[in-house]
C-alpha cells in the first residue's frame, strides 16, 4: 500500500483542540495526488491533457483524533476500477500515538470538456496501472 | 426542513473552476450550527456546558458543481437520533442554477471530558427537540 | 463605507479558541467581492471578460479576536486608485463584543493573459467608479 | 536561515489557476512552527506551559505565483526581538521555477491567561535563542 505522511498543522486545528474533520478530506486529496505521482501519472500531467478527475463521493469514518504537531500517515489503495469509475480506500494513522484514526473512501470519474471519458483512450498508462492494481486488490480480497 | 444559505466564495474554489469538494463539508457544518441555533440550542452554549459534538462519520455524494458567486442552500434534517448518536441528512441545492448539487449525511456523538454522555441528562432541551424531530422523520418515512 | 458581515464559523477557529488569523484574509476577500457587486461590477463578470484582479500585497493588524458564533462586519473603502493599482482599506469589527478587531489593506493589479492592463480600457465602468471613490477619499482626508 | 519546504497542494489553488493568497499565510505558520521545532522550543510545548503566541501583524508582498504540484520553500529568520514582541521575516521561493514568490513578515506577542508575558521568565530557553538570533541579525545588517 502506498503511504503518504506529514505532521498536522496548527491551521488545521479547531477550538475542540483537535484537527478539524474537513482537514482529513484534504489529507485524502494530498495522499491521492502523491499516489498518482508514485504511479508515474502526476495529476498536473493529467490536467495538462485536458482531463479532470473530480470527486463524486466520499465517506469518512472518524475513530480517533489527530492533534497539532502529531505525525500522521495516509495509506491509499485502489479499491475498485471499472474503466470509468475509480474508487480509492484510505487508512489514516496517527504515527505519534500509534492509533488508527480514520477509514475513508473516495469515488472519482474522468471528465474532458465536461463529459465523462474513458481513461483507456485518454490516459492509457494510468488505465493500465489502475487495472492492474484493482485486479491485485480483488485477488487479495479472495 | 431547516434551510441555510449563502453565496459561494472565491477562496472556496479550486483550479478546476468549481467549489472544492472539502468546502461542502464546511457548508454542512455551517448549516448544522445554524440549525442548532434555530432549535434554540446554539452550539456555543453546548460547548459552554462542557459538551462537544464531534463528527464521527460523513458521507457526501457530489452530483452537480457549485461555482463562485452562485447561491446555494443547505437543507438539514434529523435523520435518526437514539439518545446517543445523532444522524443528520443534508441536501445542497444550487439556487442560481436550480440544481440539486449534493446529498450528504453526518453522524455525531456527545462527549464530556472525553467520555460519551447522554444528551438526556446533559442537554435535556436539545434531547427533547431531537427526539421529537426524529419521531416526525420516522412518521414521514411511513 | 460599504459594510459586509456574517457570523464567524466553527471551521474558522483554531485550538487557541479564536478565529485563525488566515481566516481574516478570506473575510477581506469576501468583503471585496461583495463591495464590487455593490458597485455593479461583480468579480465573476470581470473574470468573464478575461481580466483577473490578483492580490499583490496585504497588511493586517490584529487588535482583538473574534470567536466562534460572534458576528463581525468588514468595512471596505477605496484607499487609492491610480488607474493601474487599486488599494483597499478594511476595518473588521466584532459586532457581538462591540470592538474593533482588525485593520487591514490590500493592493491589486489587473491582468489579462498574464499582462497588466488598464481598467480604463478593459473595464471602463469599474474604472469610473473607482476613480470617483478614490477622489472622494482624497477629499475626506483633507 | 532556516528553510521549510513542501509541494503546493490542489486544495490550496483557486480558480485563477494559482495558489490562493491566503494559503501563503498558512505556509508562513507552517514554517514558523518548524523553525521553533528546530530551535528546540516546539510550539506544542510552549502551549503546554500555558503560553500562546498569537499573530498581531502580518504583511505579505506577492511577486510571482506558485502553482499546484510546484515545490516551494519558506526561509524564516528573526528580524527583531525585544523580549516582548517577536518579528519574523519570510522569503518564499518557488523551487520548481527558481523564482522569488513572496516576501513577508509577522509580529507576535506572548500571552498567558490572556495577559502579555515576558518569554524571559516564562520561556527562558526560547528567550535566549531569540535574543542571540536577533543580535546576529543586527550584526548582519551592519
Amino acid at each position: 500500500m502506498f503511504v503518504y505522511g506529514r505532521k498536522a498543522q496548527y491551521h488545521e486545528t479547531d477550538q475542540m483542540g483537535v484537527i478539524h474533520h474537513a482537514s482529513y478530506v484534504k489529507w485524502m486529496e494530498e495522499a491521492r495526488v502523491a499516489f498518482l505521482d508514485a504511479l508515474g501519472c502526476g495529476y498536473e500531467e493529467i490536467e495538462r491533457q485536458g482531463v479532470v478527475v473530480p470527486v463524486i463521493e466520499i465517506a469518512v469514518s472518524y475513530k480517533k483524533p489527530v492533534r497539532f504537531a502529531e505525525s500522521f500517515e495516509v495509506g491509499v489503495r485502489v479499491a475498485r476500477y471499472n474503466g470509468r469509475i475509480l474508487e480509492l480506500g484510505y487508512t489514516i494513522r496517527n504515527r505519534t500515538q500509534g492509533t488508527l484514526c480514520t477509514v475513508a473512501s473516495s469515488k472519482h470519474c474522468f471528465l474532458k470538456d465536461g463529459r465523462m471519458v474513458s481513461p483507456k483512450t485518454e490516459l492509457p498508462a494510468l488505465h493500465a496501472v489502475l487495472t492492474r492494481l484493482s485486479e491485485e486488490e480483488k485477488e487479495d480480497a479472495q
